[in-house]
């Protein structure tokens, strides 16, 4: 199996870069990072590393790929780690000679260990890489796709339920009861709603501003059908239509 | 303090009225139930009873406390336990000359005891049975409040909260991937809302369905600040307005 002499990466001073870092690093992999408060280059650390992972804020992400790419050798893996796949596989398959794979790791930096954590995988060029990745990933839940079939499903698991949680949490600030005592008085279905909507504060808005906005089967597929059962749902309210109502409450998925 | 010598519960034999069956006679009460199933008729046990419970379907509930409420005495208790507060309270006023407390109890009858639940007690006529219902009750957090404050926080706790779980589960039924498929790709946060949505089959969807049409602080106040946010959320994400997803996000309750 092919194993890397050196890991690099580009973002390597961000919270997810040091994550990764610190993780190879504990494998005992030598790993060079690269950023804006780096001496070293990222076009250096381009060249001299054997696996290039790129964790830079989402929306330079391409334009990195494209400053970097044609640096790395044709025998290297170039992996980026955003939370959409098409545009990244894209340009890194356009930019550079080398072995791809795209990774979306389901979690964030503060996580201790992979231990039931999933990371998505779409292998996009060469397979020399794939064995050693699912042995140093070993401990998380793997999942291997295509990036298509990965941004439709995260339009699902990830746009949808945050489209969701923010007008949760957009509602309550228009409510005349404090959080606290909303707390008072909370059911288990308000409780897990309300961790996940407070949870949102320590996230990167970043992330998931391009979650909203640059998934095309989300926004042209799922959040239309979001709005098709939104209204229906507003209509059935204000017609107080209990058959309706009824009806739908069967037909919820099982 | 008065203690019962008999407590009768009327819609004794549905599952809510089972639960609360149980858990009185386990504490050493004497139970009487009454339904369409049993030979006691509800006038006969609400005459018997020292404490009458109203356990009836939902939508039946005033007209029941109507016609049960002359045959209770002054000296005794009058409680029912439904979702919305200010019209049973009213007709438990109107029809009995008994004490008159309402209770929402916020668990369904799977527990298996009160550790860690809630229930709402809202008291409206007499004090002598409040010191009774805090000792009966002392596992669980009681909150007490006036029904009209009960039904206004039930409009954010527990109608929001469902109408936003119906939605995401009926947009999920026009999802292309199965809920199978879904699970293999989750986070936490799509994960832990699905499982919300799952459990709405164990539910008794009368129950849902008088928790969005009755209560009018729900459907005049609350729900039009839903539509707002979906709308503002909505109009973002067509615009693909970045400053306002920002600036939206930096406003979520803390």
């Amino acid at each position: 199996m092919k194993r890397p002499n050196i890991i690099g990466i580009i973002g390597g001073t961000g919270r997810m870069g040091q994550w990764f870092k610190a993780f190879f690093e504990k494998k005992g992999y030598e790993v060079l990072i690269s950023s804006r408060h780096t001496q070293l280059s990222s076009k250096e650390l381009a060249q001299k590393s054997d696996v290039v992972i790129i964790s830079v804020p989402i929306r330079v992400t391409v334009e990195i790929i494209k400053e970097v790419g044609p640096y790395i050798s044709q025998e290297a893996l170039l992996m980026d780690i955003t939370s959409l796949k098409k545009a990244p596989v894209e340009a890194m398959l356009k930019y550079s000679h080398s072995e791809v794979i795209g990774a979306h790791p389901l979690f964030g930096p503060s996580i201790n260990n992979l231990n039931a954590q999933t990371i998505i995988l779409c292998p996009a060029r060469g397979d020399t890489w794939m064995p050693w990745l699912k042995e140093v990933f070993k401990e998380a839940h793997l999942e291997i796709t295509t990036p298509e079939k990965h941004d439709q499903i995260m339009a699902v698991i990830q746009a949808l339920t945050h489209f969701f949680l923010l007008a949760f949490g957009t509602t309550l600030k228009e409510i005349p009861f404090s959080i606290g005592t909303l707390m008072r008085y909370s059911t288990t279905n308000f409780q897990v709603i309300l961790e996940r909507v407070l949870n949102l504060n320590n996230q990167n808005p970043d992330i998931y501003a391009s979650i909203q906005f640059d998934n095309s089967f989300y926004y042209e597929q799922v959040f239309p059908s979001c709005w098709k059962a939104l209204e229906r749902l507003k209509k059935i309210i204000q017609d107080q239509d209990y058959n309706d109502f009824i009806h739908l409450f069967s037909e919820l998925p099982k």
